[in-house]
C-alpha cells in the first residue's frame, strides 16, 4: 500500500478537525437594542471558546507536523503502520470534542482529563507509528539511528507536556492551561532536528 | 476518466464522514456549581455516543482500507465504476446519521436495521464495483485470479458480519452492539491477502 | 496556474457538500417509552430528509462527474476560469442549504425554485467554464470540435431538466420532486460522450 | 519539507471553511399553514446571511487564489513558512464564525471589527509568508524582483481595503459592508501580475 493516499486522508481528517473546531465558538445572542456594554459582555464570554479554538488549531498543527515529518521518510506502509495510522486519527477527530467540553467547564478536572487524555493517546499513537516504521524497516535511508532518535525526542515532548499539563490541570486547571497553550511555542522554538530535515531538503533539491 | 480524482474524491468523503461522527457526541450541558458527581454521571452518559464515534469511524476505516485496496489494483476508470463509487460513497456519508440515530437509542431495533442497513449496502457497493473491475479489465496484471477472488472473500467477511450483527441486534441489541464492535478487530487480524499485497508492495521498491 | 490544486480544492467542496448534505437529516427524538408505531412514525418523517439527502448527494455526483471531464481536458488554466471554477464551487456549496430548505418545505414554491435556481447557476458556470476553456484554447488537442459539442451537450441537458422541473415544481411541486430525482438517471444512462472519453482513456494505456 | 501536503492541508481548510460558511444560512421555520407573504418574509430574513455567505465565499476564494500563487513559486519550505501557513490557515478557519457573527449584526461594530480583523491578519500571515519566502531563498528563480514585487502589492492591496472597511464599518456599517463586498470584484479585475504569470504558464507547456 502506498503511503499517498493515507496522507490524503490524513490531511484531509486534519483539516476538517481544525476547521470543525470553530463550530464550538457560539454566536453571541443579544436581546435588541444591542448597546456596547452587552455586546462587550458578550466578547468577553466568547473568548474562553476562541482561545480553546486557537490553541487547539495550534496544537492539532504540531502533530500534523510531526505525522508529515514522519511521511517523508516512509518508504513503504504495511496493515499495522496504515492501523496505527487510523487510531492516530481516531483521536485527531476526537479533539474538536475534547476542546468544545474544555472549553465549556475550563476549570474542571474532568475535561481537562479528556482534553489531555485524547491528546496524550495521539501522541502514543504517532510514537507507535514511528518505532514501527523504524523497526520494520518501512523508512528511506535517510533515516540514520541518530535521525530515529530525533523525531523520537520530539514526539516524547510534546507527549510529557500533555502528562504534565493533564496532572496539573486536574489539580490547578489554570496551570493546565497555560501549560497546554505553550505546547506549539515549544513546538515553533528551532529544534535540533531542524537541521537534519534541512539538510534532506537540500539533498532533494 | 483517471482514477486519481475518484480516489481524492472518496478521500474528501471518509475524512468528512469520519470527522463528522464526533458531532453527535453532546457536550455535557450542567447546572452551576458543577458537582463530581453530576460530572460523573454526564460522562457516564456520553459514553455510548463516545463508543458509537469510535466503532464507527474503525467501521469506516476498514472500508476506507477496502476501498483504497481496490483502488491500487485500477489501471482505468469507466463511467460505470465511477458511479458505484458515487453510490458507495453516497452509504458512507449516511453513516453519521445511522451513528447518531443508534447512539440515540442503542437497544432499539429500527436504528440498528439503519446502522445495518446502510453498512451492508456500503459492502455491496464495494463488492459490485470489485467484481466489475475485474469483469470489465480495468485492474492491473497483479490480479491473478487468486487475488481477485481473495478480494472478494474480504469484503464478503465485512458483509457477513453485518448481517448477522443487523439480525441479531434486532432481536438482542446488546449482542448486535458487541458485533458490530468486532468489525474492525476482525479487519485488523492479519489476513491471507496480506503477503499479496506485500508481495506487491515490495515489487514496487 | 495549474489545474491540479484547482481540482483539489474542487474535491473538497464536493466532497464536504456532499457530506454535509446528511447533516440535514434529523435524528429523531421519541418520548421513552419508545414504542414500535412511535418509532415507525418516526421513520416516515424522516423519509422526505433522506430521500433529498440522497438526490442531492446524486446530483452533486453528476456535477462533480462534469467537472471531472472538463479537467480531463484541461491543459493550462487562466485568471477568468480560476474564478469561473471559484463561483460554480459557490452553488455547490450553497447546495446543503437549497436542499435543507426544499426537505423541510417539499410541496413550497420557494424552496422548490431555490434548489433549482441553485442547480441551474451551477449549470451556468459549469456551462460558461467549458465554453471559456475551448475558446481561450486551453484545452488539449484531444478536444475536437465534436468532443467540445458533446460535452456542451451534456451539460445542457442537465440544465434544461433543471429548468423544467423547476419550473413545473413552482405550480405542481410533486412533479418537480420526481423530474429532480431523474436527474442522476439521466446521467446514468449510456451516453455518445462515452466512446469519446472511453477512446482517450484508452490511448493513456 | 516538501510544499505538497501543505497545499493539501491549506486545499483542506479553505474547502471546508468555504462550505461550512453554509451552516450559518438558517433554514427558515414557518407555522402551517405557509403563506405567501410568510415565505417572502422568510426569505428577506435570510438574505444578510445569504449576502454574507457569498461574499466570505469569495474573499476565501481570493485568500486561496493568493496562497495559491506563492506556492507555485516555491522551491522548498522550511519551519517558519510551514508555521507562517498554519497561522494563516488559522485566520482561515475562523472566517465561519467571524461570518456568522457578522451576519447576525450586520449593523453592529464589534462584528464588524472581528470580520476585517480576521481577514486582516490573513492577509499579514500571507505577507510574511512571501517575505520570509523570498528572503529565505525558498523561491524558484522565475521569482525575479519586479514579480516578487508585484506579489507583495497584490496581498497589501486586499489588506489595504480590508483597514479601510473595517475601519469605515466601525462608524458606517453599511459603507463597510458595501466595500468589503468589493473586494472579490477588486481581485476579479485583471491585473499586472497576471502577464507575469501567464507568463510562466507557457513556459511550463
Amino acid at each position: 500500500m502506498e503511503s499517498r493516499r493515507i496522507a490524503a486522508l490524513a490531511d484531509g481528517v486534519f483539516a476538517i478537525a481544525m476547521t470543525l473546531l470553530v463550530l464550538q465558538v457560539p454566536v453571541p445572542t443579544l436581546a435588541a437594542p444591542v448597546t456596547g456594554e452587552a455586546m462587550l459582555d458578550a466578547l468577553v464570554g466568547i473568548l474562553p471558546a476562541v482561545a480553546s479554538f486557537a490553541v487547539s488549531f495550534l496544537i492539532l498543527g504540531t502533530l500534523w507536523v510531526g505525522h508529515h515529518n514522519q511521511f517523508r521518510y516512509l518508504r513503504r506502509v504495511d496493515p499495522a503502520l496504515l492501523w496505527s495510522n487510523i487510531f492516530f486519527l481516531l483521536c485527531v477527530a476526537f479533539v474538536p470534542f475534547a476542546t468544545a467540553f474544555l472549553a465549556r467547564f475550563p476549570l474542571e478536572a474532568a475535561p481537562m482529563a479528556v482534553y489531555g487524555g485524547t491528546l496524550l493517546l495521539a501522541g502514543l499513537f504517532l510514537f507507535a507509528h514511528w518505532g514501527h516504521a523504524v523497526n520494520a524497516g518501512l523508512v528511506t535511508d535517510d533515516v540514520t539511528p541518530e535521525v530515529a532518535e530525533l523525531v523520537r525526542e520530539r514526539i516524547s515532548m510534546g507527549m510529557a507536556v500533555y502528562l504534565v499539563a493533564t496532572l496539573a490541570g486536574v489539580f490547578l486547571p489554570k496551570v493546565g492551561l497555560v501549560l497546554f497553550a505553550c505546547v506549539p511555542v515549544l513546538y515553533l522554538l528551532p529544534s535540533r532536528i531542524d537541521p537534519a530535515l534541512e539538510a534532506d531538503a537540500a539533498l532533494d533539491d
